[in-house]
């Protein structure tokens, strides 16, 4: 694309100054409509070093109220991003339904970089790229509007500007590293970055270029495919958009009918001394995965009153607190409402070598979400293959993914909801819903064979819990959970 | 994709025949959604030799009305295909809004056994991969649904089925040549495909791999996804797509406003010797392209009563009859406009060593069909891209293509109008619809001055035809045909 780009007529100056004064007007009235359709735009500045995004970028904001847009600039990857997988830092900035984000340099800037300076070998720079068709596409199938620039000068120009910047004392420190070292390899960079946006030119998610030789004539281009961009994004409703094949090698998954509750049971002596021995072994394997930076992800569903968090306490219990985190999952506050749906748990993950557990998870989307409507039949039919992708960019990362089911019958719920009834200090656990959804019993059940179905891959596996007796369920967890770690370390 | 991709559990017998009489059953159902809907429904059906892939679609189509549905089978290119752009009969046969088409191969098939073959090199190949792109998006864009499926088996699979097939006389001549080449060289077709998946699984238009080791299996799957495809197609209205950028190299374009119209007229003497003298050389370089099978393709448009007409009459005077065609274009006839706009145009290009003559092109789209609203926003906003896209595949294949707009002023136009008027064999030429126009003029000059704008690129430019005095115009015409010919011989 950038290879064989060629310059279109700039427009006289006077012509110039008209059209920058309208687009610039326009843009400023598109923001109440943005906020009102709750249209979330990311826009993402990438280009040659000295092309000049950050100053258009400075123009281009003028015409926002600032409190709905944010800018972020790339920076060098803290110590605690380097220990997140490779999209966190990129998926967490994602904005808000009816803000602006604009980001100065992004993935691009940051996977082009590691490859060319030899930091990512071919096939892990493919495996990037694929992991951010995915991410763009995740965005847009989403709502999200997503508008990619790059800033295009030539070899020349970038020479002419560096050479400027450097002669004045009080410019010269804006010009980097990077950018002495790209305007001296800038055919070598050129071929990456002409393939990169080959490569993730996507329908939904296009590459625009701009010709950034002249600075009004940039802003003029920016802005105009911005406003128009926006308005094709203005003028559609809820789009459903195709559901991808899941790519993913799933493992045969019983029906929750066909799973036997019988006979799963411990006695008092049994598990005790099962707990005791399973936690003296875990925790010395929390240990080593805490020294191999081996990240871990557990995640608990299940029915109300089956025991998840007592399950949970019992793992928690062989841990040591330095190296883990429990997420209680309620229904999403609301700025977590206004981003895609997997952003709470993309800014939950746990650094490499800790622990992280999920009481409730992103499956909410096809259980309680999909039941109650809070999205459409596409979003939901959707996620499988979305959560499947997710789950792969942390198995890929280097995490170990276990997905319990705790599992119980309808008899013992309404048991357990009885006892905490009647309870006082368990009143607080039980609530009008949790006996609405058990109403909903039926309906939950084939939502949960579905998503058992669809997203038991191989790489990230869900494993029943046998809950009736609370005991053995948690034996059960400890132990899978052990033979996950030693399998790993 | 299809490297990585591992088979995921088949159910059992008895619950795949439940899931597969239930689809059938969704399938007929959908009939009448997807004519009401006007959605047009194109299957590609692609996958390795033997893999069943039409034996599958024979039950498919079982379910669907026969006024409903074509099906295409991919054959060896006629003599009169092989003289057309590579996406000709691809194109063609695309299918009208509320019906099928099913392509049993189609042009994966093509393109990726002749690179197989060595008949095209890596960078044909890639070009060809880039047209591919551009057409599969330019028919969702313009709500298409494309499903394509890939019919997978392993080696060894491929194998047994050829084998066996060649032990019964009476299935012998199933198998091609092409299909044991194939087997043979299955690792190396592997790679191919794989890539040819990944570059062309375009998030609007993705590949839907098929388990096709059990046939009911992979009938299933395909019914499956191809019922969801079409529910999902059928929840949206009419969507907006982002427009892309404008890649093509622009030449600058004056306004029409700026164009003088005055001293540009010729006597009658200057005229018929200039005529003369150019329909001669025309004549000549005619002999010439037919020799070595060049396509020209002139566009015509311009206002009502400029003299299209006599201008284009003036060309094919210096032509051999069997070496032209004229396509005079009137509005879309139903089974034109129940496909993409550009259908109409496709089906009428020349053959190689031919000249077409377009009196009124494939530019209504961005006229009067933008002015008029007989398409949306978005459709004429896109159609510059989609025409300059559709004119470099043209100019591509080799065709030389240029644009005439035959340009006069709004007096001029009266006098033409007047005179037609009054003269009664001229009164057929002048209608209440070009009085209409007239009275829109100001609206159609600003939508032509955009139009010259966006779509004079370098390699299919527009050229003006001053057309106060016809003969000016006549002669100009075909000085810069014959220019533009000389050019490239």
């Amino acid at each position: 694309m950038l290879k064989d780009w060629r310059r279109s007529e700039r427009p006289e100056d006077e012509e110039l100054e008209k059209r920058l004064e309208d687009l610039r007007g326009r843009l400023a009235a598109k923001q109440n409509q943005v906020k009102e359709h709750k249209l979330p735009v990311l826009v993402v500045l990438e280009g040659w070093g000295a092309a000049g995004k950050g100053s258009v970028l400075g123009k281009v904001i003028r015409n926002i109220d600032p409190r709905f847009f944010k800018v972020a600039t790339m920076s060098v990857e803290t110590e605690e991003e380097k220990r997140k997988p490779f999209l966190y830092r990129h998926f967490v900035k994602i904005p808000e339904a009816g803000k602006y984000m604009f980001l100065d340099g992004s993935w691009m800037d940051e996977v082009t970089g590691e490859y060319l300076h030899g930091e990512l070998s071919g096939e892990e720079y493919r495996k990037r790229l694929s992991s951010i068709r995915m991410f763009e596409r995740q965005l847009t199938d989403n709502g999200y509007l997503v508008m990619k620039f790059f800033f295009h000068i030539d070899e020349k120009e970038q020479k002419k500007r560096i050479d400027t910047l450097l002669e004045d004392k009080n410019t010269k420190w804006r010009v980097s590293q990077s950018d002495l070292w790209q305007n001296k390899h800038y055919d070598k960079c050129l071929e990456v970055y002409d393939n990169y946006l080959r490569e993730t030119n996507q329908s939904q998610a296009p590459w625009y270029i701009i010709d950034a030789k002249n600075k009004k004539w940039a802003e003029t281009q920016l802005l105009d495919i911005l406003v128009n961009g926006i308005d094709t994004a203005l003028s559609n409703g809820a789009v459903a958009v195709p559901i991808l094949q899941n790519m993913f090698p799933l493992r045969k998954t019983p029906k929750l009918a066909e799973i036997s509750l019988k006979d799963k049971c411990l006695t008092e002596e049994e598990y005790h001394r099962e707990l005791d021995k399973c936690q003296k072994k875990l925790a010395k394997l929390h240990n080593e995965l805490y020294r191999k930076r081996i990240p871990v992800i557990i995640a608990y569903e299940g029915w109300d009153a089956a025991g998840k968090g007592g399950n949970i306490k019992r793992i928690t219990g062989a841990l040591d607190p330095r190296g883990y985190e429990v997420h209680p999952i309620a229904s999403p506050e609301p700025h977590e409402k206004a981003r895609h749906y997997l952003w709470r748990f993309w800014t939950r993950l746990p650094k490499t070598g800790h622990i992280a557990i999920f009481d409730r998870t992103w499956y909410g989307r096809v259980m309680v979400e999909r039941l109650e409507g809070f999205c459409s039949e596409n979003d939901w039919q959707r996620a499988y293959n979305e959560i499947n992708e997710f789950e792969k960019e942390l198995t890929n990362w280097g995490a170990i993914v276990i997905k319990f089911w705790v599992q119980i019958d309808k008899d013992v719920q309404l048991e357990r909801f009885t006892d905490r009834q009647n309870t006082p200090e368990k009143q607080w656990k039980i609530t009008d819903e949790d006996w609405r959804n058990r109403e909903k019993w039926d309906l939950y059940e084939t939502a949960v064979d579905e998503m058992l179905q669809k997203t038991n891959t191989t790489t990230a596996p869900w494993y029943v819990l046998e809950s009736n007796d609370k005991k053995y369920a948690r034996i059960k967890a400890l132990k899978i959970l052990i033979e996950e770690i030693e399998k790993r370390l």
